[in-house]
């Protein structure tokens, strides 16, 4: 945790409601980080659906690997997380520790360990000592309350400056449901998947597998369209509980993600799950300035989500952003790098609304002045037209400051 | 040109003598630096031979285009390079300068511009006049002398430190040859491909396709194994120039790149393009520290080659060497998300002789101690051993400082 808030944290957060069949407790376990919270359980009634997405690392973390072999039951009763230690790269003493985590969480919730789900983050290849913690379960599952989100965001911050939070009621039926998520960042953030950890939870009732089919494809054009740097964790984990007590208030049960009555409820998600990945991108470490990539007239969507990231993640653009300059000149050798098919000739490129570039070389009519104007924005909007097709895509990303290498210089030690 | 010079700078400089069939002359045109040369011209005798490898950007500038066209007729009388501007992203008025420069040099050096070389470096996207210096060239190709390399390094500089020459005197049959290089870094340095500008001569006699086949082949264990910050430029160039002047002293005329009495002259050619390689590395912008990445035990060669760079270019992996912390779960991270055949359980990694972590988990004989005494020197060797294979590749960058942050977010203003 920073003792600097990120400038582009939210101006206000969310009063976060109840979820029905929630209960959340954190504690100070003292795992890494001293007069802190560091360790949240989140406790769900029984027949709780859950769906995941983790990262694509081939190096996963062990919680992760724990979480894969967990979801095919698709039922969920206790969620544990701890920051300060990512418990990755531990071998036969981080599957311990995942093992003995899930059986001391089981019992203290009255489940089967394959109930349990778990994530970690911080420093990789310490091992994680599950002592430090396991007997603190029992209690927290005990005294757990409905509405600490907020304070179960802040237990598993890392490098962030500010807790995450979201929330949204919407009708499923005519009844209301609600959806409350939680994240962290803030380095090692690039597609693809999560690409961080965040835990979203509603009391809609919805089956397993349509809960999988919504999260993973609403992951595509939001957690797995932003980067801090490029840097994909091993930890990264989303995970999407649905207690159902809705349904006994006569909420319709769903079983198929295509099911009409969930148009609002989708709509919701999707957005939350928006709202948390900019929050990430908003507290990326060192972060003075969101910027949004956009590519359009690519061969295709997937050709322009390739070069978005190459713009999104070219050091050169990022530290051009930082220092307040619009040189296109480096989004020019981003779009060239990516390897994409494009045509150098037909290429122009907007800040903001500020054409700087059209048909392969500078626009006359850019004003210099203007755009320097612009940059001094919080927000920044880039756009590439490719010239060549009709693929689109949007990514985010934030600037890279000599506040990025100061706190990733410094992390470990 | 910074005013401070690297610490990696090297301590001592070649004296470079001259290269029999080669003059060169230098000049203060004001492109955009002031008070230094910013142009240089190198005129060859008749019947000298080129090769060239160039970015492998989609957006190329206009001189990469320029090159490209004439390197088939594999004859060359002058090169002409300016800094400052790179004629880059410049549209028809970007090949209106290439081509009113071609016949300025032609006219100068008296041959055709199909044998006229030239490149630019500097920004992106601001138009190149070419009556800025074209009117120099005349006087250039008169008064150009012999014994000039440094000067020529000197002049192709942008956000360099220091000047980048290389020499060697190797044995064609039984005849001295002569090879001289020089080099320019130091930005937007990364593979594939030279990376940057550089250029070559000897005054062996090869002929243009056997010195092709050997440059090819060279650049890839040097040019393409080197990365500053994963960003390829639009203007990357490496030519190589074969006077043949040795053949009047009794050099025997190489038509084959397999011809066993290129064996000294191979040799000395990857030498020296490795050591222009790494010495753009060690001017890399911000760097305090250079890094050989080794990977072993790969599924392949390329694929460990894919997982070294993706060590080499992870801003956290680089901000860790920065602050000589030797944060090996970052490399695990790099590793995993390379999306290479990785085992997790099987890897290894050294950061110098200090074993950090084998079989999947921290070694348990590491000594933080000494670890941390080596990551204070200006030298830093990791090597990852994936365990499933015999695949093997080194690259080379540098670590990632706020001064690079801090050239990059004010290159252009």
């Amino acid at each position: 945790m920073s003792e600097t808030i990120s400038p582009l944290a939210p101006k206000k957060y969310p009063k976060m409601p109840a979820i029905e069949g929630v209960r959340i407790a954190t504690a100070e376990a003292g795992i890494k980080y001293k007069n802190r919270t560091d360790l949240l359980a989140m406790v769900f009634d029984e027949g709780t659906a859950v769906a995941g997405v983790f990262t694509r690392s081939k190096c996963p973390s062990a919680p992760v690997d724990f979480c894969r072999e967990n979801l095919s039951g698709g039922k969920a009763r206790v969620l544990v997380v701890n920051s300060g230690n990512a418990n990755a790269f531990t071998g036969k003493k981080g599957r311990e520790t995942t093992s003995m985590t899930g059986k001391a969480a089981a019992a203290a919730a009255g489940c089967t360990p394959g109930e349990v789900f778990q994530a970690s983050t911080g420093v990789i290849g310490e091992p994680l000592d599950a002592n430090r913690f396991s007997h603190l379960l029992a209690g927290m599952v005990k005294d757990a309350k409905a509405e600490v989100w907020t304070e179960a965001a802040k237990a598993i911050m890392t490098t962030d400056t500010y807790p995450k939070v979201a929330t949204a009621t919407v009708k499923l039926g005519d009844v209301d449901v609600t959806i409350n998520g939680i994240a962290k960042g803030a380095g090692m953030i690039a597609p693809d998947m999560a690409t961080m950890l965040s835990f979203i939870a509603t009391d809609a009732p919805i089956e397993a597998s349509a809960l999988q089919a919504l999260l993973s494809k609403g992951v595509a054009p939001t957690f797995n369209s932003v980067t801090v740097d490029s840097d994909t964790s091993t930890s990264d984990t989303l995970l999407l509980f649905a207690t159902g007590a809705a349904a006994k208030r006569g909420a319709p049960k769903i079983t198929d993600a295509k099911d009409a009555r969930l148009a609002q409820f989708k709509r919701a998600l999707n957005k939350i799950l928006k709202n948390l990945a900019l929050q990430v991108v908003r507290d990326g470490e060192g972060a003075r300035k969101q910027v949004e990539v956009t590519v359009t007239g690519a061969k295709s969507a997937r050709s322009a989500k390739r070069i978005a990231l190459s713009i999104a993640n070219s050091p050169l653009v990022k530290t051009a952003v930082a220092g307040e300059d619009a040189n296109w000149g480096r989004v020019v050798m981003a779009v060239g790098k990516s390897g994409e098919p494009a045509d150098r000739d037909r290429l122009s490129i907007w800040f903001g609304d500020n054409r700087l570039a059209v048909d392969g070389e500078r626009d006359p009519n850019y004003s210099e002045q203007e755009t320097s104007a612009y940059m001094k924005r919080d927000d920044i909007s880039i756009r590439a037209d490719i010239g060549i097709g009709r693929g689109k895509a949007t990514v985010w990303t934030c600037d890279l400051t000599k506040e990025y290498v100061a706190i990733n210089g410094d992390y470990r030690s």
